[in-house]
């Protein structure tokens, strides 16, 4: 542990980290420092460089309050929040794509009933969102809680704003027996996401715009069933394909009906005329999400070489 | 740009940032993502670790401080600045050998005279700091400027106690005609890095131990020479093969000697007795380190199998 060099740092990193207990702790912090001790090696990073990295993450950090989260913001423009969420929830064939979280859920929602309202403001077009939840059989599944969010027709959610004092633009609900939930919104609009801090100007530097197309959240939760956190992205939009946090999928891109009926409208309190969004939802069983995610860990496992035990579905280096 | 899989998204995110016009920024970045995007597909890391990550990383960044750096502190404890020093700075045979900076380096010190006192502490144990400072030739170098620091007897640098007022334990001399400076200090203690934040935390959670071998911090400054951020180490210490943060060489081991004449006692104004730290500090110029950093780059890249350009020393990849 003495006279290190460039070339025998890691492997004396790894030895003394090797006294870690945790043993997926220690997996993940052998691999954190081999790719982070690679990265500095690949690029030749200088003092200087790295310096101004240390002061970006600080201002990450230093940028996250209570209803802002910096570093979700670094981690979705860096496509990293995406790939954590396909790994964790793999998703069979029929089954409803999930996408990123995103930096603006919050635990402030208020549960609604079906067909209230989640967005007060009068400036926003009027959206009646209609939707179903199933099981990958078509069985309708009652009693799922479903969160959702959207921005006001400015682009900004509720806790951006200074004045903010209680939750607009987002609500809970829970399916009925046939499955069905439904509310009144309005529909979504393309917005920057925060760019007045450090990843708002790394952006800039990246030469990237900082848009979101037009979409609306849903996270699903249910006992039985594997956490669904996705989103609903409106068809043509203008940053449909470049999207700042890599969130679009082609099966979560809607296109925007309209109530046509007056027996709908009247059905639903709305007027002729008035957006519709319509989703069939369908959600796996956190038994099925378990095997395919384990299934899909041992495959990527073994196409690197390795051998590997199991703690709670998630790899660790076999004990010697 | 849509429909991103576990396997397709890194090249998405490399094909988004490539528009970047800094290509030394875009080389880090294309580094940047695929290390951390096969960093999550190696250790299939969970929604629930990232979050964890997300919160120690947040954490880290809220811990610091105007006198405090807790990102430099995880830097160090994963070996990141030492094996970036070496990079950086890397010596040619018989130059002194560098070492990290630490957190604890501040521009609060007053410049002081040869022979004078940076610490105020009545507990330590006195000692006499005499060193030279001269080039690969052997030639003394006049005016360089050498900042010094050190905790005292507690282990404690001026900063980290609430009620700090002003610089103890650090001071900057400039090297005299001979090459010489020397001034009063007290025998270094080894001590805890700041473990009552993330990273100390993060160590726990590791079984290891938070502490630094003692030692004495010097920082060499020159127009014509290649900074030396410094720092020489107690033989005989108990942590002299354990240090935290990878800091110990061979090289900068010194053992303590004792002011055993009564002539030099009196040259130097302290007691027969007293404990004597001695040193022969070596820089190199700013050139031959240029030179040697973009060898070994260059080495480094070739055993890479990868041609690239180089702007300032470093490397980025030749454009098609």
């Amino acid at each position: 542990m003495k006279d290190l060099t460039i070339d025998n740092i890691t492997e004396n990193v790894h030895f003394i980290n090797a006294q870690c207990s945790d043993r997926r702790l220690k997996f993940i912090l052998e691999r954190l420092v081999s790719h982070a001790h690679d990265l500095v090696r690949e690029t030749r990073l200088s003092t200087e460089e790295w310096m101004e990295a240390i002061q970006f993450l600080t201002q990450v950090g230093q940028t996250c309050t209570e209803t802002r989260q910096e570093f979700i913001l670094l981690s979705d423009i860096l496509g990293i929040s995406l790939l954590v969420d396909a790994i964790d929830h793999p998703k069979p064939p029929g089954a409803s794509e999930g996408t990123v979280l995103g930096p603006f859920h919050t635990h402030e929602a208020q549960n609604i009933e079906h067909g209230g309202g989640i967005a007060s403001d009068p400036e926003g077009e009027p959206l009646l969102v209609l939707c179903t939840v199933r099981d990958s059989a078509g069985k309708a599944l009652e009693n799922v809680t479903i969160d959702v969010w959207e921005t006001d027709s400015k682009g900004f959610y509720d806790v951006q704003y200074a004045n903010h004092d209680g939750p607009d633009g987002r609500a809970i609900l829970t399916s009925d027996k046939d499955g069905i939930f439904w509310f009144k919104a309005i529909v979504p609009v393309p917005y920057p996401i925060p760019s007045d801090g450090p990843v708002g100007k790394l952006l800039a530097k990246l030469g990237r715009h900082c848009y979101r197309p037009s979409h609306m959240h849903f996270m699903f939760n249910h006992p039985i069933y594997d956490p669904l956190i996705t989103a609903l992205y409106l068809k043509n939009d203008p940053y449909e394909t470049s999207d700042a946090v890599f969130g679009v999928k082609n099966t979560l891109v809607v296109e925007l009906g309209r109530v046509e009926d007056e027996a709908i409208a009247s059905k639903y309190g709305v007027k002729v005329g008035s957006a519709l969004m319509t989703y069939d939802f369908v959600l796996v069983t956190k038994e099925e999400a378990l095997n395919l995610r384990y299934k899909n860990a041992a495959a990527a496992m073994k196409a690197q070489g390795k051998k590997m035990d199991y703690l709670n579905g998630l790899p660790v280096p076999e004990v010697d």
